[in-house]
This record gives C-alpha cells, sequence and structure tokens, in this order.
C-alpha cells in the first residue's frame, strides 16, 4: 500500500508527521509487517526523535545550524540562496528514508519516538512524502 | 515476521548484534527477501561498521564524542543529565533503522560488517530493538 | 527480487547509480511496492543527493572532507592507510541502505534526486551494491 502525503512545512525547523504515517500504516490493515517514509527533497529529510520534551528539538536545530552554519566561503553551489548548501548537506547527514516495523497491528515506535520531517530551508515549502505498508 | 530483542548495553558504545539479527533473519526461513532492524530508542541508535579491528571502532567513539560534546553551551535540554542532549544528537547522526537483503537465504552482509546497537548514554540500558524479515 | 551489483568506483567521490537503481527495479515488474539499496561495505556508503548542479555535490565532497580530515591526532586506527578510518566516519555519517517505493510502476524519486554511491576511500575500489524490490 502506497500513501502520498502532501506536507506545507512553516519554515526550518522539525515539523512532527507520526499521526500522518500512522494513519497510513493503519490503513493497510496489516497485523505484521514494515512500514517507510521517504521525502522526495534533497533540502529537507526525516528523523525520529524525542516527541516529550520540545527542548531536545530546540538543540538539535541549534546544533545542527551551528555545524552548517549558512554563509561558509568553502561553499560554491551558492546561486539558490545562503540556506540552499546547508540544507543538501543537512539532508545527507540525517535521513531520505525511515522502515518501521508493523508489530500487532501498529506502528513499533518507541515510547518517546516521534516522526519528524525536517525542513532546511528557512521559507515555508510544500514537500512531498511517499509512505510504503506492506506485510 | 517480527522478532523483538531485549538488549541489555554494558554503556556507552557499540555493541554488535550481529548474530542476533541473523538468527532472526534465519528463522523467517526466506530465500530472498529484507531484513530491517529498528531501534525503539532516541539514545541509542543502529550502525553497520567494521567488524574486524576493534580499534576502527574505538576511534568512532571518540570521534563522535569529540564532535558532540558533553556540557556544550548550546544545549538547553539538561534535566535528563549530561549525556542526554549528545545521546540525542548522535542519534539522528546515525540509524534508527537498517534495512539488509537477505540472499540465497542469508543475510547480505558484507565481509567486513557487523551490526551494531550504539548506546549513547553512560549507564547501563535495556533497549528494544525489533527485527522484521520478509520476501 | 535480488539484483547484486558489481560497481567499479574511479576514486573518492559521488558516483551516481540511479539508472543501475532503476533498472532493477524496474525489472521486478511490480505496480506498488518498495526498492532497498544496500552497499556490502564500511568504508563506501550512498546517499540521495541533488543530481542537477554538479557544484552541490562538489560542496557535500569538500565539506565533509573538512569535518573528517585525514592525518586527525585522535585516530588510532591507522594500519590500512591514511584514508581509510575517515573512511568509516564518513560511512556511518552517511547510509548504509536506503529504501524507496515504487508507485505506479516506477522508482518514486523526487524531481531533483539521485542515488549515489559515496566512495570515500581514494584509489579505485570494486564495491559490491544489493538491491532488492518487492511488492
Amino acid at each position: 500500500m502506497i500513501r502520498e502525503l502532501i506536507i506545507e512545512t512553516p519554515g526550518q525547523g522539525l515539523h512532527e508527521i507520526t499521526e500522518l504515517v500512522r494513519a497510513a500504516a493503519d490503513d493497510a490493515n496489516i497485523d505484521e509487517g514494515l512500514c517507510t517514509v521517504f521525502v522526495q527533497h534533497t533540502s529537507a529529510s526525516l528523523t525520529i526523535q524525542e516527541n516529550a520534551d520540545p527542548s531536545a528539538r530546540h538543540d538539535l536545530e541549534s546544533w545542527l545550524n551551528r555545524l552548517v552554519p549558512e554563509g561558509d566561503a568553502l561553499y560554491t553551489h551558492t546561486s539558490e540562496g545562503l540556506d540552499d548548501m546547508p540544507s543538501h548537506i543537512k539532508a545527507i547527514l540525517t535521513q531520505v528514508s525511515l522502515s518501521i516495523p508493523i508489530v500487532r497491528g501498529r506502528l513499533a515506535l518507541g515510547t518517546w519516538q516521534g516522526i519528524y520531517l525536517w525542513e532546511h530551508r528557512r521559507r515555508p515549502y510544500t514537500r512531498r512524502v511517499v509512505v510504503h505498508a506492506g506485510p
């Protein structure tokens, strides 16, 4: 089963998509299986992180922004904006696909795990995420 | 086929789980398929690395500890201990899920590849890993 | 369906394998499914990145080389060459496996996404990549 999601990101940061992915996995009506999430972009990515305390996500964002700053003299790929090349680097350091088992009919996330679409560009974007669920 | 593994980590470092995953994949009795490993935590992660010379794993640990030190003034998420926020960052830089093909009835790891559960917290933890194998 | 690819890399850098993976996925003749790519090495890895402007890939390479330089005094695993330990670190920061949905009979890559085998060693190597496609 395939579900194509269109997600409007409000700008740079971690945007939770757990419920969208869970709904897609539930619709597959599978007792035991695998759910795979794939983002069709190279300047946004996926991650699974703590969904309890928002300060953890704040620090992930700050840390990654410091590791991969805008305006680095190393960049030659600068024609698409100051935030473009950092976005590509952040994308390769995080995930383009995530696979989560389905156990007893439910997505087998840990207690504190949430699924996030990580927008690396500054302005809002329309992002496409594809969810596959199978036995 | 789903197998839920409970793994007691002895503390920070790379703990090999290759044989546990191989046993789960073998039990699925599949000639050609896919085996997916998923960790249900946000302060431990998965990686596939060289299983020959332990010095490579030692250096991976040292390098990541230097890149993501404890006590960084940037962290605001500090209530769960000095090693907590570094653990979340290390987790997003490595893997929450790994998918390995099954070829001719066996997990198709390369000659030098081992599967590791990477404990990022300092003290021992009980960690849950879910293995899915299907055709 | 399993396809085993043998790829000769010309040396360090991002080598596109999109068409090889697409051909393997096409051969599976699946309308809706999942295609997984797995690299059987610990000093080469996989990534999905922009396949339009080569300057983006040039900058990814330069940035990662600066983050993980050769000759770092931290390394103790030095017997296999100056470029060996950096290769292992680069491999754990990028991907050993990638899973891409198959939608309407085609690999569901985004418009600008290409699949790359990332050679981290300096000299040419023969690399093995396994592709699995299933419903």
